[in-house]
């Protein structure tokens, strides 16, 4: 059971979920009581990260299969703050899940193969030990095949932006060419590339980031993209619900994981959880939202197959 | 003279040469005298890397105004890599050199903010303090404007990729939309923000990756282009020439700088130099490899007119 999308599939049925927790800390976002004991000083900052992110993960690592750390928020902190990524990659591990990291990177072939070598795979072969990390297809094929040759070869996986949820991914994701938007044109590449790399349960090793902003979206590149496994942010925060990302499922409930960040993680601060457990009992709400993502998902979409 | 642009522009008329110099450290390309103590060993191979490029940053930062460290083969390293990066960082700009991350970054909305926050501009506002940032356009404009939005209050710069160097970079970027290849909406959302943030000199805080490989398109981007610094990749050991590059050009020889990295770091190993200086002598190999490259395009370009 080494390849990515297969370990992928085991842990979804083992929790019977496909919840993505993002871990995306924030200094300003944090319960009071683990936040940085001096907030101008990066090493401090970077400590509390590290604090809330092992005390999310010491929370979800019961409920849910997989969590994606966003490599941006420890990035900003500088040196302390990617020593402090290192070890949440390390904690999550050590509690059995797995490790998507949001690093949106790229760069041709021989410099991709460094991200590549640098993020995917277990320790010690990759020092950061990620399961999969996303990429950005702005740069073609040649620049998607290092990272997938060596997700192949470390039972890792890639998860290639295609129609992302913000606003402004329509700009050049929408623009028609050869009479069909340039996300099928990517999407195209990516099941290609998946159809490649199939593990036992026929997904690849390469998946697609597709937003839950675009149910109808989501819905026909299911259809397109048969052996891609989605992850699908843009749940909560953005607006998505669990019928928006309902298409994005196979008919037994496999084949997406559904991310939510902040409406999780900073569950303490959303108005129906504070009330209940108010700021020093962050944890709780943390559990809390969870598991009512997971009953709406549960409820809404083919995931119910996984009960 | 705070503006990224205008102080470019500055460190050009200087050293009266568009070079930027790529410190792509790879274990296995470095002089003998540098190599890690321990090849197996992350941390040592960290140390070699920091000795390198302080080492080449020490011979260029008499000659060039600006050097190019790639993300890549640092973050490859884990942790112990990324404190040599800011160390490398933090050298360069003791020697005056201005300092341009090629990271290849992006992300919607307020996780841009985090990585234009984390790495554009001076310390302490920003711990890694690049002078500029590599950033990936497939997210549309939401996702650009934040790093434009921290480069303009801190006086630095941000390079999108447009149109690269590579084979593969034709896939989606020369797809025809709307009667125009992808990569000219992009040069056009570029140029938008160019002109919105535009220095004493003209050019604004945004500019684009530009590969030397495709000479035609140079030339047709700098007209589309008139306020848009290019960083053009691909020149020598990628094949473009100095003629290639010519086109990138204004009248007066400012508005693009000419990046080599393998060609001038490991010019060690390149047969006309190791024949002179040998392997010991790698120092006057990247001395030499910099002289010859400022000589060609001082004869073959308008960087001419910088003399």
């Amino acid at each position: 059971m080494y390849h990515f999308a297969d370990r992928l599939i085991a842990a979804i049925r083992r929790c019977r979920n496909p919840v993505l927790v993002g871990l995306d800390p924030r200094a300003d976002s944090l319960p009071q009581g683990v936040q940085a004991a001096r907030p101008d000083d990066l090493q401090s900052v970077a400590d509390a990260y590290r604090t809330f992110c092992r005390g999310v993960i010491d929370v979800v690592a019961a409920l849910v299969p997989i969590v994606k750390p966003q490599a941006a928020f420890f990035e900003e902190l500088g040196p302390a703050g990617m020593v402090a990524l290192a070890d949440v990659i390390r904690h999550a591990h050590a509690r059995g899940l797995l490790v998507l990291l949001d690093g949106k990177r790229n760069d041709i072939g021989s410099t991709a193969t460094a991200y590549a070598r640098g993020y995917l795979g277990a320790p010690p072969a990759s020092p950061w030990g990620a399961d999969a990390l996303t990429v950005s297809p702005y740069l073609g094929d040649d620049s998607l095949e290092p990272f997938v040759d060596v997700a192949r070869q470390r039972g890792a996986g890639v998860f290639v932006l295609v129609k992302t949820s913000n606003p402004g991914g329509k700009q050049f994701q929408d623009l028609s060419a050869d009479g069909r938007p340039l996300y099928q044109h990517v999407a195209a590449l990516v099941e290609n590339l998946a159809s490649q790399t199939r593990g036992d349960g026929g997904y690849g090793a390469v998946g697609a980031v597709t937003g839950a902003t675009y149910p109808q979206q989501l819905a026909e590149l299911r259809g397109l993209m048969p052996h891609s496994w989605f992850l699908v942010p843009g749940y909560g925060a953005q607006g998505g619900t669990a019928r928006d990302v309902a298409g994005a499922f196979d008919a037994q409930g496999l084949g997406a994981i559904v991310n939510s960040s902040r409406a999780i993680i900073f569950a303490h601060s959303r108005k129906e959880y504070r009330e209940r457990f108010g700021d020093a009992r962050w944890q709780e709400a943390v559990e809390a939202a969870t598991r009512d993502m997971i009953a709406e998902l549960g409820s809404e979409t083919p995931a119910a197959k996984l009960n």
